[in-house]
């Protein structure tokens, strides 16, 4: 048994757990401070680096790139964060599509610069050039460059290495927010070249409370929490040891030979049929890239009917949807989203499937989206 | 079975759970995100607010001033930035014995003014009053005054009620790093009238990643991190689900009539025979105050002997101890607290009992820190 005289990190939570000389099985390694110099703290480092090389595993990287964060949105506030304190003043650039903690955490700290986006969601890496060039030619180069690898509401693939690659041509930093699609897409940050990329575990498979940043070697970043030397300085506060197990856990499977691809393979095919279903329904109209999204979401708007009571009738039967985006639950303005790909509706539909997911779910929806919609109708005539 | 077609904190992570018609066992409500509209997001906003109701019971204040974070140094950070932003290049007043993340976050945003404080680690509310007459007189009142209740190293108590009491009459903002003593001494924090308190749940008993900022009635705040309206737009990013009703667990059962207190009672007297065990020891100084301290907690210096070999020797013996701050593990400077105090040590030995510690870990402490301490000075001879 292991005796617990430290507190922070240890028995406080610790408590009780431990068994033979020093512990072993699970439960007090995730117990445990990964700081400490004991037998259990040294543990549960190496749990947290051997999680570490999975998730940098399935981001094309190398471990020391990936630092832990608790989550998608701390990750992108600390890219805009560190990005635009090394260079104050200058400009953030960014298309109206992109996540709302993207955009707030851009827009307070920077003047932002529009990148405008077609009717599909997409950026065009020629606009990129186009605004990076008037930002130089004013004398006020951009500080930082936002490009999503895949929009979390409307599912459309951004073209990233062509943006990524018209930033490094002209210097300037770039931070891909791939919350919506890593785990879903394959992703090789090295090969890519980006500087700072975002990813969130409870998007595809891990638990929530952890993500990362993972920052290009060589570049150096002011951290966006302070005061604690944890992930070699640039993230401060005791490790979320059980998140990034599972984090890591939820890496190495979509590591393994052809998983990922059967998944996303299968979330295709699933997510195809729930548009079929939907937009066979008068009014009814897929938005975002067709063809070009990732495999997991579809998202459609309905003419003449709110999004709210769709998704309660669809709960009463058992399904689970959402409306609009991931962080705006709460707030009923019209989403950013769809305003700025000049789509005429306040409010979209999202359906998305996961691992769990089954044709039997699909059905499910195929069978009763169409009389909840005609029922919604006859209300309001 | 529910039918999950959403992904964000819904079955990316929370795929093939769920029994019934509507899930209501356990898992499913960790799986889902409580800003959804949806019956399992429903139930898990229920199960964040049950959590919210716990631990604003255990701090005395209002559910609606507990702001929810990945941790304490989320917390300490966000006050600083909050306060910071609201009053741009106004100094901020603190002690070096605050924890780093206090430190830190507060000399990297504002220019800031030392509290001095005594051998035993306490600040005067007398020299908190000089100090904020002083900048108020040059023409730049405080922004902001950082006063830990206890110290996380030595466990001085402060006389935290004098001093926030000092900073209500003068109108300056004050924030309690509570993560030391949160758990362990009754907290009452609408009565103690501070505007900002943080706490760790990891601290006593909770678990790893979650925290909270506690924010008085009335005081407005700019978030650290921004782009989602979870945590009434104070916080944005998914719901740690999971760990918030760990968090809540924990503090209910300390809110339980007397729980508290037979727990704090307890841990003094084995902090107490681990003091005496360590300073019947030539050369090995209790540090820190003697009497006003966290039950929990005790610190000592050994002279000629560094504290990291001491650690080792604990461990080899299965004794899980530790040295410094918390933040500081990786990290070989000397320690800040110590440094304040005028304490002659780099470092110091740290001691700390948790609900899980017995008397048999005390005994075991007892048995060989005397011959480990020798061992060590006869290497050096």
């Amino acid at each position: 048994m292991v005796r617990w005289l430290e507190s922070a990190g240890g028995p406080d939570w610790a408590g009780g757990i431990g068994a033979g000389e020093h512990a072993t099985d699970a439960l007090p390694v995730v117990a445990a401070d990964p700081g400490r110099v004991h037998t259990e703290g040294r543990i549960a480092r190496a749990v947290v680096e051997n999680a570490r090389d999975r998730v940098a595993a399935l981001m094309g990287t190398r471990p020391r790139q990936v630092v832990f964060t608790s989550g998608g949105t701390e990750a992108a506030n600390a890219a805009t964060w560190g990005a635009t304190r090394a260079r104050p003043g200058q400009p953030v650039l960014l298309a109206d599509v992109e996540h709302s903690c993207v955009r707030d955490a851009s827009e307070r700290l920077a003047p932002v610069v529009r990148l405008e986006v077609d009717r599909l969601g997409r950026i065009d890496p020629a606009v990129v050039v186009e605004a990076i060039e008037r930002c130089s030619a004013a004398g006020s180069p951009p500080a930082l460059l936002h490009c999503q690898a895949a929009n979390h509401e409307v599912a459309t693939v951004q073209p990233m290495a062509d943006i990524v690659d018209a930033c490094r041509r002209h210097g300037v930093v770039v931070h891909v927010d791939a919350c919506a699609s890593a785990g879903h897409l394959p992703l090789a940050f090295d090969e890519l070249g980006a500087d700072l990329l975002s990813v969130s575990a409870h998007k595809f498979g891990g638990p929530p409370g952890v993500g990362a940043l993972i920052v290009r070697r060589g570049v150096r970043l002011e951290s966006l929490l302070v005061g604690g030397e944890q992930e070699r300085g640039r993230r401060a506060g005791l490790e979320n040891v059980p998140a990034m197990i599972g984090f890591g856990a939820a890496a190495e499977e979509l590591s393994r030979p052809g998983v990922l691809e059967a998944e996303a393979a299968a979330a295709r095919r699933r997510t195809d049929r729930l548009l079929e279903a939907a937009t066979v329904v008068d009014g009814v109209h897929g938005v975002g890239d067709p063809e070009r999204r990732v495999p997991h979401i579809v998202c459609v708007t309905i003419d003449d009917v709110e999004a709210e009571p769709v998704l309660l009738g669809l709960d009463q039967r058992g399904i689970a949807a959402h409306s609009g985006s991931s962080c705006s639950s709460e707030s009923l303005s019209p989403s950013p989203v769809l305003e700025a790909m000049g789509v005429d509706a306040e409010r979209s539909l999202r359906l998305s499937v996961g691992w769990s997911t089954t044709d039997d779910d699909v059905d499910a929806f195929a069978d009763v989206f169409a009389s909840i919609v005609a029922g919604l109708r006859q209300l309001r005539a």
